[in-house]
């Protein structure tokens, strides 16, 4: 089946070389047509204080594949929304936005948008993060504590419980001077980021009902541990994110009792009490009170809380904030951007802010708040649709369907859609995903080890932050997000044996190795039902990824494409290279990653 | 050609029946699916502060073409996106959102939206707008003064001055005491609202350079003479829109001269002074200086003066808002949204406020500002494209192309894309047009009184207010927005014998005969390059209508649409109903409408 190439443009540094404008610059941004694709004229069209405006592009150089056009943008608002105008003469015209192509006139929502709001630190780039419980991933026996009273008092290797009152009171006692006597474990494995589920202490063993935030929870190893643990990491040139509820907290958070006792108190109006005794929670659970964001001094606190565990002698680098989407908006009130920007204020320079987001994340994301999103609509989602072979898989998070296979058009689509939406450096920064504490695991969703490999060599090689949970790496399973969360079984040299853990390590290093994996553009070249195809581009090197669940049609490339025979980076498998065409293998499940 | 029905769901009253929510309210949406769409269950998905949310649908009732299936949707946010899931079993499964059916997760932009901001008043749905030229509709005789100094007088038959310096000034001496004369052939042709373009004392004949928001322009009759037309046209039953530029004012403003002469005065904060005696101005034209939003001076006189002209002895019925899209954004700066719900503030009740908007008006469209925007980027440019004959046409407002003919495919989708992104009061608000003051005029653009009837048929019949520029009933011709801006010729009978007046008069009429026109919904049937096929459907009837621009293939639909052979009632010609099927005549251009 030929492929053939279509007019392209993505936010990435190939074509904008300056990825961090100001208000004011003019900059360059360049669109590629292939040499056969007919126009009179291009122009890019953005938007000035809301009015369109057309700057004609010129052709400024040509290669063998395909002829650069570039315009002149001009940034005079904070978020530049553009795309380009491809006038075919009495063809009509196209236009070429983040969404693809349209004959029709789209609206703005999928325009190509630069911003300047300054994107996240360049680490953020090169990160690979592994996500931890920190009840289940180990013990380092220096906590010499009584188990709560709360709790239910589990052995390492008993079988968690996924439903039901217990499955948040069962206790297994992991604490973070275990993580950091593990560190070389991740350093081994090769993440770099440590990204930590709750640390405050609260009434259940996922701790995202905080009763305080002021310490980290006893249990965990206090404040202290959670100072020797970010020291640990960054001696190792390690990172550490931590993970903050600004949508609620517990009932049994100091505040909320104070609130509740005292109507008069400042902390009164961090909630939302309804002046009968009851007050809004989260979906009505009566544990996790809302928070009010229209309360300065609310915001005032929760900012406080942020900042100051960023600081020494704790020194986290970031924060993944938790139901994100939610905090600040209850009814006719809506402080939702309001609250995202406020945290930005206080994670920044080299700090990363990042947001939980099951759903669409594209009005979220001008990047003025959050830096990112973890990416479940645009990645995680269409991913397990595509590789799992069940018709009725574990039930999707988010959404009142069972899992079921889907072509991989469909996948394309999906993630296409989300990445449209949003400007280069978020999709960029989006947190990509295959598994968490929130879903089942990827080995359940995808039933074998091949097709893990699979979803993980999309997982290091798709735009985005890639961050995977605590035990992916050696086939865990579970059914759902309670299942999932089982305590890492370190004595069990069979686990650490499977082919996943290779896969994984190996997958990290080709990231390390390509800077076109952790910052070059994006281009789709194909998409069938078993088989998706897409370059990364930066400015230093071309990758092509292939990415197939079973057997199918060969791919035919234009020799142009390549100066050589691809020489293969990953998964082993020949292209074949006559003068007019480049043949993939056509075998699957497979990845494979050539350099062009 | 056969045409199927597809899922089906709009915003207008059959589908929802409650179409004035307040917070809090649970309302019943509706979706039907035709007989033959496997599903195995529906769901309306909505976002509950900012959480998507689902409830399961029930089949409420069927009728012989269909399955109508009820969800409760509650209202919890102003604004409820919601969308719809159908579950297809192992087929997967299909969202239907505005923009129609997708097979992959869609973003929220394309969600039908239902909010609380109650739309417009009743009687925009059965309005018929007039726009009139001050300067070039009627002269009473009655204003007796001499030209002012900057202008350049003409006679009423001049032709008029199309490019260049003069056209500005070019000064026929239209007055207000003219169109109040003239208002019984406006109840004649049956339209019931006139919109004024500015009648505020300016330096040039279309006057959007204002000296004064304070008075009426004496060569157009004075403050009198604008309270005379108002209470001649509430007599009939008519009302009277004016114009009112937000964005800018004249450099020869009484608010403008102060803040350049006296730095210290409150003038000086309404504009954006650069401090070395320059300003900025819209697109940098220095007689046009920018009103700054952010100044509290500003916002309050701009407001009184909003509300001064609504209020009797002037008793206006609304406000067009002049580049509407920019006002409030400057740079860093954009107080666009809070300009929108503070004019909104003062034109409430019983008043109609829509602004002016040459693209993407999707993101403005709440509901809480605008009530409707002029649709050109939905309606107008779609229709010209469709129905020129020219390969290389005048010039597209705000964008450097000439107008195309192209396919019918291509309309229908810009047509869907637009409506796609706002609630449908919005859509059913959105002044639709086929030509203005800034446009060339439609029979310029289409070339044949023939065509224009198809244009005018869908002006009359597509959701939208309608809105006709002065003479278009009669043929004007202009290649550009100056040139369009001709003397209604009054004298010249052989003009009001054109055939494109009965057009439009009947048209006129058939709308309000037809309450599915004014505010049924819209279910696209059929786009193929030469025909356009969609129903309007109320509580009360069902309209099938059929725009073609060119002999077709014939179309069939399922005869369990039509209970019996479907009434011609606009355009005389046939449909052929058979046991299975309802075929459409194929000729074209043409216009046709059928009762159900």
């Amino acid at each position: 089946m030929k492929v053939a190439l279509v007019p392209h443009h993505d936010g990435s540094a190939l074509h904008v070389p300056e990825q961090r404008p100001s208000l004011g610059d003019i900059v360059p941004v360049y669109v590629r047509l292939p040499h056969d694709y007919p126009v009179e004229a291009v122009y890019a069209r953005s938007v000035y204080d809301g009015e369109p405006r057309y700057a004609q592009a010129v052709v400024d150089h040509q290669d063998a594949l395909e002829v650069w056009w570039r315009a002149d943008l001009l940034v005079h608002n904070p978020d530049t929304r553009y795309r380009f105008l491809l006038d075919r003469g009495d063809g009509g015209h196209i236009w070429l936005h983040a969404g693809g192509l349209s004959d029709h006139d789209p609206t703005d929502a999928t325009d190509f948008r630069l911003t300047t709001f300054g994107g996240p630190p360049a680490w953020v780039d090169d990160a690979v993060i592994y996500q931890i419980f920190p009840d289940r991933f180990a013990r380092s026996g220096q906590v010499d504590l009584p188990a709560p009273e709360w709790a239910l008092p589990a052995q390492w290797n008993d079988k968690v419980i996924d439903r039901g009152p217990q499955a948040g009171i069962q206790f297994y006692g992991g604490d973070l001077y275990g993580i950091a006597d593990r560190l070389d474990y991740l350093v081994k494995l090769g993440v770099d980021v440590v990204y930590l589920t709750p640390f405050f202490p609260a009434a259940s063993n996922h701790r995202y009902n905080a009763t305080s935030f002021d310490q980290v929870d006893p249990h965990l190893g206090g404040d202290a541990a959670l100072a020797a643990l970010t020291a640990a990491a960054h001696q190792r040139g390690m990172r550490v994110i931590g993970d903050l509820t600004t949508n609620h907290s517990g009932d049994t958070h100091e505040w909320f009792r104070r609130a509740m006792t005292d109507p008069s108190s400042p902390e009164a109006s961090y909630y939302y009490l309804t002046g009968d005794g009851g007050y809004v929670s989260w979906f009505d659970v009566p544990s996790l009170p809302k928070l009010n964001w229209s309360s300065p001094e609310l915001r005032e606190r929760i900012l406080a809380v942020a900042s100051r565990w960023l600081r020494q002698p704790y020194g986290l680098d970031g924060w993944r904030i938790d139901v994100a989407n939610m905090t600040g908006r209850q009814g006719a009130e809506d402080h939702y951007h309001e609250a995202a920007r406020a945290l930005r204020g206080v994670v920044d320079g080299e700090k990363f802010l990042f947001a939980e987001h099951f759903h669409d994340y594209t009005a979220d994301l001008p990047g003025d708040g959050w830096q990112g999103v973890m990416n479940y609509a645009g990645f995680a989602k269409p991913v397990w649709s595509w590789l799992t072979p069940y018709q009725r898989g574990p039930i999707i998070p988010g959404i009142p369907l069972p899992l079921r296979a889907l072509p991989g058009e469909r996948t394309a689509r999906t993630m296409r859609a989300f990445a449209a939406g949003v400007p280069w450096s978020a999709t960029n920064a989006n947190v990509t995903l295959l598994s968490s504490h929130d879903s089942p695991r990827i080995r359940t969703f995808l039933g074998t080890a091949e097709r893990v490999a699979v979803a993980a060599g999309l997982l290091f090689t798709y735009p985005g932050t890639p961050m995977m949970f605590m035990g992916d790496e050696i086939g865990i399973e579970g059914a759902n997000g309670e299942d999932a969360r089982v305590p890492m079984p370190w004595d069990d040299p069979v686990r650490f044996a499977e082919p996943t853990y290779d896969v994984y390590r190996e997958l990290i290093a080709l990231r390390r190795a390509h800077p076109a994996l952790r910052n070059g553009g994006l281009r789709w070249l194909h998409a069938g039902p078993d088989v998706l195809l897409y370059l990364r581009e930066s400015p230093e090197e071309r990758l092509l990824i292939l990415a197939s669940r079973a057997p199918h049609t060969p791919l035919q490339l234009p020799a142009a494409l390549v100066r050589d025979i691809p020489h293969n980076v990953y998964g082993g498998a020949h292209a074949t290279l006559t003068d007019e065409t480049l043949t993939l293998p056509a075998d699957g499940p497979t990845f494979q990653v050539w350099s062009l």
